[in-house]
């Protein structure tokens, strides 16, 4: 089963209960779940029968994070994190809010401070470091149709001189992400299941920032289903992707 | 003289020319010159000859870190700024990069990590709190015409609880700055001289998250010079705006 | 009363009826009711009790057809019509077809062959004619959030050579009209209360083109109201209106 | 050769200069050219070295008249056209027209009357018509990165019960040509190679409206030229094509 609902994302039955507010009906099955993240749980997925793939913002998220954290770049704590995503991203949902005069020349934050994804977030970072993390999120809804660009903020734990080419080695071979010198822009991802990833270090405030781009319909949704589909199934892992 | 450009925005040519990349050529009119955000400055800029209108970026930014600073709800440390910017805050400057086929269906951010208004941002911050403060600041390209969203992170220093007042009491008659509960949304602010600002306090991460939007044509341009104008010709401070 | 519905803009109930699919239900008061388009109709709203305010699609295509009909440059025969309109020409429906990802990067013609509007362009068309007028009318809903372009094609009836001298004439001392040699745009008139109006000649077709814009949220509906408001009242026709 | 520019799409030499306003440098290739619409010169394109690719809005244009001039439904004079493009339609040329906050938020007219691609549409039409065709057409900028819509208004010329049958036996087989019940959008052909048609018949005024949606990038441009080498080489005509 390929999920592609935030139902079986989370291990722990107790933070499902938190962050959806309801009892998890099947939480015996929450262990069995891989998360659909291939680049950083591809041998789960391979023998997983329940694949709980990422929502679109997890996504973009903790592949931007995951290579600072695994090869000690930052620090686990202090994260910020500024997610812009169109309007797709909200669903299909027919509301007043999602109109297209409600949206067009509009820009504004939501879901602040405890938005959803966070707790899957927090779950796949506190992996990553091997201890707790909370990170602050902030979600922003802008006119475009499809897009999410994630800008996210880490305190430098390591001479990052080297960043660009730790985030390279780090994604060497993965057929879906692109690390580039150039900060990504929604557009260059679009209808792709790619993820571009970029960063700056900022040395007068001690940070690394990192941006990540990704189509929140393919790489965020049914293109990331299909690569675990693959990966399931035995296939070539970009089979039917672009 | 009001000035929109950002000659007379430093009181220190050093800083200048570090952002700038040139000497400064009038060194001794920066200390003369007024910092024109009235709602900080209002008695410099009433008895000022040379009022340096802030640009866009500043005038959303300081709007929300000053109360927070000030009234000791948030550190100086640690601030982390993430603004969402309309096109029209380019200027309109001829250039494939702002052609409508690249600009919309596209979000991207840009000038990090030293944006040049990182300069008078940090000088200001740091005249309100005592103290040098540096900041992590990733300015973003949106498909709107104009607005400007700035969502700031820092620090809590204090029991939060009455966040929301704080604002309210620092900015009480304030003609042109809206306190709300509700999360600021670009498109309320069109064509007017507002700033709005919202919070929100992020517990689990120990933040406090406030969110501004100013229009960067209006409020963070030509409207603010007017309301310097005002005020230094003695006229009611809202004359001419909207 | 100055009425922005429908209800009172047609003569006929039987039209009404045709259009609207049911019974007026006080035909007595259709002949006492004014059309409030100023700019043809300016004595009848200043006496009037009750005014029919047009809508938006009629205020810029009778704008535009009437110089070259009352002045002979065009035959009543023939006039084909189409127009371009922003999402808020539908109003603040919330539908499907109206959300954002459905209107952003979408063109699209609706509403063809017998749009409700048509019933009084053409009862007005007629007026001007002194005959029966039928008209082809292809709306379009484009992805702006206001605005409207009506492009009229006529054919020609008279020596051409001074059409925009005829329209400019015509328009003469008006406050609400600008006629121009180039062609208009939706962004001219944003938040105004102008119908911009430029044409072109075009001999090899033998066709004299027309093409005006408003804004629909302002000269095309309330705007346009308050214009009648001050007639009706004996205000300056220009209170109030940009 | 596959030619995208406009150099070989007239037959006539004299037709070119009035058009393009200088003299043609090769005259005697323009006989030998074929025109590389595959709908309407399948045979032609399959035997020839050099295959002149038409611009997008003749595309558009002439897939939505064919069927009505070659099957008797419409007449071919009086004919009457609008186009709404999307901005990709006038190249990557940068220039002020085209920035973002010129567009966005902007419909506007140009080229009237007597756009350069008007040649080559008469041109076509007139080969279909057996006899001379001028038509009106008013091209129109909309804010889309992407897409064409044509209206074409004809005067019905027999019994229009069954337009959208005759339309639909025309087009049978066609691969990228979809004749719909539904009015087009350009969103429903982004990207790919087809061109929707659809139409409405307006009894009131004697009419047959007739919409094409293309994408100009694909239909419109490239995708057009890989469909004619496709034909050239001998490969399946749909190779290469979404």
């Amino acid at each position: 089963v390929l999920d592609l609902s935030a139902d079986f994302r989370l291990k722990s039955a107790a933070v499902y209960q938190e962050f959806y507010e309801h009892e998890h009906p099947s939480p015996e099955l929450l262990k069995q779940a891989a998360y659909g993240l291939p680049e950083l749980h591809r041998d789960e997925i391979r023998n997983a029968s329940l694949v709980a793939c990422p929502g679109c913002y997890p996504t973009g998220i903790l592949l931007g994070v995951a290579p600072a954290l695994k090869k000690g770049l930052a620090k686990p704590d202090g994260i910020v994190v500024t997610s812009l995503s169109g309007v797709s991203g909200a669903g299909r949902k027919v509301a007043d809010e999602f109109l297209f005069t409600e949206c067009n020349e509009s820009a504004r934050a939501y879901g602040i401070p405890k938005h959803r994804h966070l707790s899957e977030i927090e779950q796949e970072l506190s992996l990553l470091a091997g201890a707790n993390v909370a990170i602050s999120f902030a979600p922003h809804l802008v006119p475009l149709n499809r897009g999410i660009i994630s800008t996210i903020y880490m305190e430098l734990d390591a001479n990052p001189d080297n960043a660009l080419a730790v985030y390279r080695e780090f994604y060497n071979g993965e057929p879906f992400v692109r690390v580039t010198p150039s900060l990504p822009d929604t557009k260059n991802v679009e209808a792709t299941n790619y993820c571009d990833v970029s960063l700056r270090v900022d040395s007068r405030a001690h940070r690394l920032i990192v941006v990540t781009a990704i189509d929140n319909l393919t790489k965020g949704a049914a293109g990331q289903a299909v690569q675990c589909l693959n990966l399931v199934c035995g296939y070539e892992e970009t089979t039917g992707l672009l």
